[in-house]
């Protein structure tokens, strides 16, 4: 089996209603079963999605927050606009967003902006996935999928990766359930998360900063589904034993 | 930039005392700059470090989590052998190896192994990468970098990736740290884990059960060092609000 993957060159600085799909394909080739890989941070660009930290008025918890954290509390007070939960504050502010997903800051992303603007996640990112994913289609007859990405941190381990925040038919989790091993001892857990894997590897061609390439073609992988969506990876409450963990530190 | 990934073909069944590196090095052509990504059970085949549940004698604190848990109280105390620490017994059995890695049950794997055997995660990593990354270098000619592989599961999102446990010649995190976005704006953090994102590219294509192939290469990319290790990646227990939160819900 293989797997080629790499960037798009030429993709221009994006802007306020760019249309990203036919950029993209003005300047690639594309054919079926292909993954188009998108750093959120464009997307967000193309749908307006910045703000500014002086249009925002900071309430009583920012405040707090912010001088715990020594943060901007006007910035504080955007992340929990955005967030269902606050996880916990210090020495991390770790949140779940309004779309169940667990990240820093409620991913507002502070870098490859204009000076003074800030850019957010987008906020469905599947409908976003999949309204560029079909344009692509149209345009060019082909089957494909998409997967919007950002880069998280992670328990237990220092560094951040390419992750998966939305998806334009592929699930996020590949089901091995039920299959046998080259024993024939049935396996038993084994739900693959291919999106993330996916995100990573697209995230080693991409860069950070300067030599950015917010657009990557996966190339060679059969993963192409029908309707998918990114809640499929979103662990519940009832599970998750590390959320759990971290509310019991704000009992304490 | 590009990037390959391909399976090397024709891998046998390993068992205790095969050359894995001259393997590989018979089933394909290796070239400057690959990283060779293996998946850790063939190692712990290759080393022997496979283990019988009826050679363990469980002890009172095997016994008391195997009870909660329904678990086998020999696999439980196998488990306890090989950990620093349990964070958490139930409802899932997430400990620190003695290696600094945080996984379920130690990382002791079931699956791909005959019957009434386990296989290990190699108790140094590191030097297992090592020997067989310094042995393909004997035979190649060539320099290359090795990560061993494994696969876990993560906080808040369902589903496993390939994860990195060893590395030779490769550093498992990027440090972008200083430069300059696309705007000039100095990047904040920036810690890419690199062989963490290798290792689910790599588990894309290696696939569980049946199909398996357990050594891809990695092909494009310029990523050697000099030294490196794994130990790179854990981060410290001050560090670590996540640990703390699992440790308070044992206090309560």
């Amino acid at each position: 089996m293989k797997m080629q993957a790499f960037t798009v060159e030429n993709i221009p600085l994006i802007k306020e209603g760019d249309d990203i799909a036919s950029i993209i394909c003005e300047n690639t080739t594309i054919e079926d079963n292909d993954i188009v890989v998108i750093a959120s941070t464009i997307v967000a660009k193309a749908e307006g999605r910045m703000f500014r930290l002086e249009d925002i008025i900071p309430g009583e918890r920012a405040l707090t927050i912010a001088s715990k954290h020594n943060l901007d509390a006007r910035f504080v007070q955007a992340v929990l606009d955005r967030s269902k939960e606050v996880l916990v504050d210090y020495p991390i502010f770790l949140v779940e967003t309004h779309n169940g997903h667990v990240c820093i800051k409620a991913g507002i992303d502070e870098s490859n902006v204009d000076v003074g603007y800030l850019a957010d996640l987008p906020s469905n990112p599947d409908e976003s996935t999949s309204r560029i994913g079909e344009a692509i289609e149209q345009i060019t007859g082909k089957k494909i999928s998409v997967i919007l990405t950002d880069t998280n941190g992670r328990a237990f381990k220092i560094g951040q990766t390419g992750i998966a925040i939305g998806v334009y038919r592929i699930h996020p989790i590949k089901n091995w359930k039920g299959q046998k091993d080259l024993f024939g001892n049935t396996l038993e857990i084994t739900e693959e998360a291919i999106a993330d894997e996916i995100a990573g590897a697209a995230n080693l061609l991409m860069g950070e900063g300067d030599g950015g390439y917010p657009v990557v073609i996966i190339r060679g992988l059969e993963l192409r589904s029908e309707e998918s969506s990114i809640q499929e990876i979103y662990r519940s409450d009832r599970e998750d034993i590390i959320k759990k963990g971290l509310r019991c530190l704000s009992k304490v």
